[in-house]
């Protein structure tokens, strides 16, 4: 807990600053501008000091949240109720298992189907590049049209809760994570981040966590460095988005394949594995055609060529390179922590065990990043809502 | 959003009329006077303007509405739990999957098991003729048991959420959606609407929507229109509902193998592919056997028997023999609909575009439907509740 | 409904009472004083008066109430999420079909993920013989750890819901149960209640119930007999505190193999089908070492010993043996019901039907039950919540 935290310095701060959240959803922070980021994240410690000094809010009365997983998910699932639970709304779960493919009419029609009551719709779609997002955006759009020609009376937000492009509930609390360790926003300039691969023997992890980390710091003036082997660099498009906004925040975006080099006087370190770019395009197009040869195929292929980089792992030598020594690990989690739940994995049990209450405790903003979306894009009013329920305590 | 509607005379119209829902279920609309079903149509129409003009009604404070789909559902499902969520009540899901399968004593206990803090059950069994009306019945009788004996302090109402008879939340929404499309319930009278067969190359789709809807319409003085194949017909004793209750509405109930005789100059149409009676008749004593062999078999029938039946599509030129060429198109949705999600199929695509955010509309009636069932059912003083409300505005 | 209950009288006795249950988790009843037992019972019987009087608690805002379950259950499941409805929290299911599974670092880093914002956790865990208690205490203790280390800022309470060893929620509802049947705890003194094995021909039946029954009620005063075959007993362990919470209750208990002579004059009668304690210790060492060849054999070894004893069924012969031919049967449901659901089993169907709705009524405590845990070990101040609601009616 914050114990400095100032309620009423954050409410005015957030009043000086123009967003443009109501009505619109979240799916990638790279389409959205700074202001509208740093809103989302001054709410969300706003509600998170609620939460923890015992206030509860009264946002909504009635209403569903709607969790839509495309991909098996605990966490998360539990983070969106816990977010819907805390402003009034009733979580329903969508049931993927349950139900038929969808694409084309099916999304426009089920969307609708579903939405008469809903005031957000959280989705995760993560597993297949070029899909997530897409289906996304196809929801949105279900539900614009719907909204407009007066099928559903509300337009309920839609919220990325992680997609084949982007995390950005995840990167976002890693966001609060760091600039409460520094303890500010402004701190964060010139600090150096290492969004570095490593080593795991599973198969086709996404791409959203990196690609959302190193677009996200990059928009705060951090030292951002992507670390990973030859091969496993994401879309150009998006390292061109880092190098931009790094640009802007007065930052700075850079690129290596050495581990060392990166770690050396880091800050902050958030080594993790991922799948190559190109095997997960190829993957989608794979079971686009229906060939599931080609897929096992490339699943082999795709864990040979992890195992070239074994020696990709977090550990004490690492550690030791970073600025003093004890630079900031971060993981989305679960981590692959070698000698405990995988023979060679991201990193060391050792390391692992002396950041692993940071790593729990970084996932703790992720129920209220939720939250906060889910408020500045469903209400007009967000602001002063959370006035008035100050006034009335 | 219907702007002219003006609530007071909706509530003073209730007043005027006797019905009788309080601690009975809602299993059929046949077995419904007509001043029940007016009645849950006006509060539907209540409770949807009370929604989408932003005003929050306290009816109950704790309580759970079950759902018990025996079938898989997503729309309605979330209909269901969308009605809850308005009235104050937290939705639990019965998962048949995980449950052993009901008959005699595990019927009994089952049902007092869950009812304990439970309002309303909503209840779809829809796959077998001869067995969903007859286990919704099971259990209301046993929720008369447990409450009569005192096991359970609250008679939960039970509802129909689509059985192999009837589908009164599906109908209800239809009825109120040509309500509002003709402007009021009187005018109704003498529209002819055709509730058609049309092709579908799937098995086994339910009989309770046609059932449903040539037995609700005909109450209202409507010209019912039933067109299907021979062989495609209803049970008799179906039939005979339909007849009586349009001799005693003043309208008109007939059958007829031609749809475009059945289409000429009607004012609605209702094309959707149900199967022969006789067969689900049939499948339901071969599962009662356990012969799989004649199942296999009689899917393979029935999909060839439909297969005659090919060109019972509602096209443009069907369209263009109704009413000045522009017939209202229903559908509870999904459709079959040729071009877009089937090669053939019970629609054609140009129809249904045209259409398409009609039958959206038509189905954002159905949660209003199931929340008016759930207060008129469980709520001795469901209307002063209302007014109650509207007074605190 | 108990019409006599005196809710007045009931807080005084309460705030008599030194109990210890806040920030606590409600595991095993022989962990707990009689205080905290005799408190838990207090508060479900106002809890069930308030409710069957149509009275609403204030309790929770907001927060979850976290169900995982390990085995299947539905009225569990149901009457945890009633309990949670009742108190203002949300249910959220957690599903373990779409979990790894648990072990080490995967359960704190899971139990932690989930409890952001979850007021309770209940947890169902029968199935192995020295796993679901221990797994119960793993929870606990990363909820600890979380708690004093900042990652969560309230700790859920643990509460168990069927365990390897206990099943406190069934057996402190049992208790109820009697309670009312005798018309106040002071009277179980002396009477005789058999905790009785019963035959059923299915495999691994939990101990669960025995084990708690027989643990629980000798700590009232009760004559407790386990009536059981040889073979059958639970560990001695248990039966030591049966044997310590009789001597210092001024109870008794005893053991016998011969059913005639624990029905002879007993007040209470409860049998239940269990599997031996040594077949049940083995199912875990073979499970933990994979072989599935053992396990088959095991469970014929132990389906076949049962059938050694088919004639351990309770029948009017054995009920005419109970004091004035009449004892009060019990049973946690769902029982092996001869001749309506097995061909031989637990009971006759005429016993069971002359008790059918009482076994109805003693699972009906089972929500006050669990709320009534949820409270105490949740809230510092749960009597005078109580207390204050009344005075707002």
């Amino acid at each position: 807990m914050n114990n400095n935290f100032n309620i009423s310095s954050a409410l005015n701060a957030l009043k000086q600053v123009k967003f443009d959240l109501f009505q619109r959803d979240f799916l990638l922070t790279w389409e959205k501008e700074y202001e509208d980021i740093w809103s989302v994240l001054k709410v969300a410690e706003i509600l998170k000091h609620l939460y923890e000094t015992n206030n509860t809010l009264e946002v909504f009365r009635r209403g569903l949240g709607i969790s839509w997983f495309r991909d098996n998910s605990t966490r998360t699932r539990i983070a969106f109720s816990s977010a819907c639970n805390f402003l009034g709304l009733s979580h329903q779960e969508m049931d993927e298992q349950k139900l038929q493919i969808y694409h084309g009419e099916t999304i426009r029609e089920t969307v609708n189907m579903i939405s008469f009551m809903a005031q957000v719709i959280g989705i995760r779609d993560d597993m297949y590049m070029g899909k997530g997002n897409k289906f996304m955006k196809e929801v949105a759009e279900s539900l614009d049209e719907g909204f407009k020609e007066g099928v559903i009376s509300q337009r309920p937000a839609v919220i990325n809760l992680q997609c084949d492009l982007d995390h950005p509930t995840q990167t976002m609390s890693d966001l609060l994570h760091i600039k409460n360790y520094f303890g500010h926003l402004e701190k964060l300039k010139g600090k150096k981040i290492v969004m570095s691969w490593a080593y795991s023997s599973r198969y086709g992890k996404p791409l959203s966590v990196p690609q959302g980390i190193i677009t996200l710091m990059s928009r705060f003036g951090m030292d951002v460095v992507l670390c990973c082997p030859e091969g496993y660099k994401p879309h150009q498009d998006i390292l061109d988005k880092a190098e931009k906004f790094s640009n802007i925040s007065g930052g700075n975006f850079q690129i290596t394949d050495n581990m060392k080099k990166a770690f050396k006087d880091a800050d902050v370190v958030y080594p993790k594995s991922w799948a190559p770019y190109q095997i997960m395009t190829k993957r989608t197009e794979l079971i686009n055609r229906g060939q599931e040869k080609g897929l096992e195929k490339l699943e082999k292929e795709c864990i040979e060529q992890n195992s070239n980089f074994k020696d990709w792992v977090c550990d004490e030598n690492l550690m030791s390179l970073t600025k003093d020594g004890k630079a900031l690990y971060m993981h989305c989690l679960p981590a692959d922590i070698q000698g405990l739940n995988c023979k060679e994995g991201e990193v060391t049990k050792k390391v692992f065990e002396q950041y692993r209450l940071d790593t729990y405790k970084e996932a703790g903003y992720k129920p209220f990043i939720i939250a906060a979306m889910i408020m500045l894009c469903s209400l007009q009013d967000a602001i002063s809502i959370i006035e008035k329920n100050l006034k009335e305590f």
